[in-house]
């Protein structure tokens, strides 16, 4: 299935390159939507093929394309691959559910996990016909722009999509009809003080990550870990596995273009079921969803809701390929953003983003120096301060087996032998050793663990502030264009405050983003300092008893 | 002044060697004393000048040499250069008061030191004529054997002296006479459960090392530390700086081949007079004198308290003197040692030795290892681990700054600024920092400063077990001439007495290591710990005060 564009902005291709000049009014038929940094590659009336700014053209709908279909059928087959491709694309469900492919580990375990289930789950995914019947019907004209969009959305190539949806010249051009945006996609932006901040959420929940246990199928051939999440909400459990935390994580970041979308725990190939790395893991997913609970945006969207709470194979399955079409995702989705009337100075806005930059290479730095030194002191308590006290408690043991030569050469009257005083404070500094390299677990892992969300939180922000870069750009642009009188002030005045939607989002997101660490950097910090008092104090304590061997 | 030996055993000089044959009875010119472990030179009565084992002959008297001398005018004439010599290490004191080499940097202080003494010192040596009123008078018969033996005890060659004077052959076959030994030189052994030990001592006391002071004097040209020694039994201060100790220590070594005299902290050429190093000294310093007042033999010996009471520069010179030419030194001294009667079972004595030549090994190894240990901490505390913190604190300080720049793009309502918790929180870590930088001070430099000690006494048990060695070899050869009707059972049974004093010695010498190393051992780990609790609670403490900053 081909997918065909019309050029809103004219757009001059350089001599000699890949590129193809292109004209307003013009169709083209897409030919690859995959290439990359903003750019399609596609065909015009004329034969000609190259690549030209996705955002100088606007998708045409499903009737135009009919239409355009019939003008012209020979350009339409002349890309027969591309078609079976994109029908393929559609029927990903097989991919989701090979679970015999080791790198995409995909087996769906929806229900809340028991081991009579896996022979239910066995018996649901024996054939592909399964999958078949949910395959979608073909949509109608609504939903026609969005497949194009989405054939782009498998996770090779997501990297690329996201790069496109970021870019917001589409938004900002009026791309798009934000009449059609469903009321509950819709967001406010409300004045605070200095700030703006989104319309705080008046259903607080949490969510609590818990109990991740090894679970098998087919007999065992096949093990995996789920984690059951509990809402505070309902109180019903959900079991997910990484790999569905991965998927709801792309659909986030593929929706959100302007809000940082905490990332998952790292990947990690070997030693997958040890149990030390799973409870790390969940102690990040934790992190992860205990982000999105509180963002006032995240915690309300649509597919978070369906991954918090499905407990049905079939719907969890129409869900997700409803959430893998959603319309409104990168910079669309700013038409579900209200924000206040007032029309933003550009100096404020200027300072702000500024400001916002600086601010966030400076935390960046910091948090990666953070990391670095925790990454360290875990190493040197694991490694070297442990083996100290346990050279110390050993250079004491020999010190109390020396002694006791001399006792057994003359047994001394009072039974209270030296030596045995101080073999047992050899083994307390041994045990302070032990001690020493398991802390690291109680207090710098978690602190680098909660930090961990910080730098997916910082590294965001790059991206959308170039995101913003971009809008202001296009304003400039306009604003030459409107007073070269090729664009109306109408046309302009919406450019603008479109592009204010863009600003007030971010602010609303830094705001944010401060009441979070407010909290949650504090917290991060008192964790480390709790543990860490407890540590020295039980140190202490240990070498109270140790005292007590020479009182 | 030459000085005449009688050879009491034969000896066959090696043919080819630098060795020379004696005979019973014949007597030598000793050319060189100086030549180590055990050997010294001489030249027999037809000109033969070789090596011979000191203990197979026996020093003659001044008598003697006059008698002998009338008979050998020739040979006494052939060694003007040694008598030479010999006259110059009378005049030692000139050595002593060389002001003006840095080296052997030896002025003399011994009355508590206040800066009005520097001139009437200055008058007192700015001429040698001082020196020479109180150059001895040439001894009579009971001196001129020490004399001899005292030649070799200028600093350079004490320790070939000091092999010498551990070789008990002498005493053991009988040579010297206790008869002469004064009232106050003598110590008794006695028994103790199953062990033997020194007679304890009625008179305890103590001696406060303290208040080392840069003094000067020649108009500040030249400076020294002073050390003030306070006993308790006079509360007499007297001022003595590190070559006072030195002395002292090689007269104890010297006199007391069977008793491990505690070591003086290291020399140190550079930064003699910095207030850490000065400090460190004066504990290492206490540590010796502590060791000293607590061992029942050496707390009463007569240059120790000479060392502790004279506060007269006169006193101290003809006592220094004395001490110099002290005839009960090295083996000798055993003469006044008073074991029980009660004769040592051959079996009891090897088991002692081997059990404690085992154990001795074994300590020493412990006690090195420990201070390797101890020395690692004491760098990693003061670099790494005070790095570490710092660190940290500054990883924060940055978090503060970065914090800030976000604050000040929105000041927020609540003046109670994250940033600044932040940075005090940062301070506190740099401050533990700076804290564990210090700590070595107060618990692992301390700890090694008492490991010190140890390592100085046990250092000199294997001198004192291969003294031993020899003695029981010796007591064998004995057995073997008895066997061969070369010696009498009188005289066997008086070797085999003499054998036993220093089997006695020896145990009763392990014995007070036991007793001392159950205070010292015990106080020293007790410090340790003592102030590790300290530190870990002001750790805990310092930390709560950071947890504050967040509640």
């Amino acid at each position: 299935m081909s997918s065909f564009v019309r050029v809103l902005y004219e757009f001059a291709g350089e001599a000699g390159s890949t590129e193809i000049s292109i004209s307003v009014g013009e169709i083209l038929t897409v030919t690859r939507t995959d290439v990359g940094e903003g750019w399609w590659e596609g065909k015009n009336s004329r034969g000609e093929i190259g690549l030209f700014p996705a955002a100088y053209v606007e998708v045409m709908s499903a009737a135009d394309v009919k239409q355009q279909q019939q003008r012209t059928t020979v350009e339409a087959q002349t890309a027969p691959n591309r078609y079976d491709q994109t029908a393929d694309e559609y029927n990903d469900g097989d991919e989701w559910e090979d679970d015999w492919d080791e790198d995409n580990d995909t087996y769906s375990e929806i229900v809340p996990h028991n081991p009579s289930n896996n022979q239910v789950n066995s018996a649901l995914h024996s054939t592909n016909d399964y999958d078949n019947k949910y395959l979608p019907t073909i949509p109608g004209d609504d939903t026609s722009q969005s497949l194009v969009l989405n054939a782009n959305n498998n996770p090779t190539t997501l990297k690329k999509s996201s790069m496109f949806g970021k870019s917001s010249d589409s938004f900002i051009l009026g791309m798009g009809n934000k009449d059609r945006i469903p009321d509950n996609e819709l967001v406010l932006i409300v004045p605070l003080d200095n700030l703006y901040q989104w319309q705080p959420s008046h259903q607080h929940y949490t969510v609590v990550v818990a109990s991740p246990k090894k679970e098998s199928k087919f007999k065992g051939m096949k093990t995996f870990i789920a984690y059951q999440l509990t809402p505070s909400f309902n109180n019903i459990s959900v079991s997910r596995r990484y790999k569905h935390f991965d998927w709801l994580h792309e659909r986030l970041v593929e929706k959100f273009c302007l809000i940082p979308i905490p990332p998952l725990p790292d990947k990690q190939i070997s030693g997958r079921y040890e149990e030390q790395f799973v409870e790390h893991r969940r102690v990040q997913l934790q992190e992860f969803v205990d982000w999105v609970c509180r963002h006032p945006v995240l915690s309300k969207c649509e597919v978070w809701y369906h991954f918090l709470t499905c407990t049905d194979e079939k719907i969890w399955k129409s869900g997700k390929r409803k959430a893998e079409r959603d319309t409104y995702v990168g910079i669309t989705y700013c038409w579900a953003i209200s924000p206040p009337e007032k029309q933003l100075l550009q100096s404020y806005v200027d300072t702000q983003m500024d400001s916002c930059s600086q601010f966030i290479h400076a935390m960046d730095t910091a948090i990666r120096n953070l990391l670095s030194i925790s990454n360290d002191v875990v190493k040197r308590y694991q490694t070297q301060i442990k083996k100290e006290y346990q050279r110390i408690g050993e250079g004491l043991s020999d010190l109390s087996r020396a002694l006791l030569i001399d006792e057994k050469r003359a047994p001394s009257r009072n039974g209270n032998a030296l030596s045995e005083n101080v073999a047992r404070i050899g083994d307390i500094f041994s045990g302070i050793g032990v001690q020493f390299g398991e802390q690291p677990k109680l207090d710098w892992i978690p602190f680098s663990d909660r930090l961990h969300i910080y730098r997916g939180i910082l590294n965001s922000f790059p991206d959308i502030l170039t995101t913003h870069k971009g809008a202001m750009q296009k304003k400039k642009d306009c604003e030459r264009l409107a007073a070269e009188q090729k664009m109306s002030n109408t046309q302009l005045a919406e450019v603008n405050r479109r592009v204010d939607i863009v600003s007030y989002a971010i602010i609303a997101e830094i705001t944010h983003f401060r009441f979070e660490r407010e909290t949650h950097l504090k917290q991060t910090l008192k964790l480390l300092i709790e543990e860490q008092i407890k540590f020295y104090s039980s140190i202490v304590s240990r070498l109270e008893d140790a005292y007590k061997e020479i009182e």
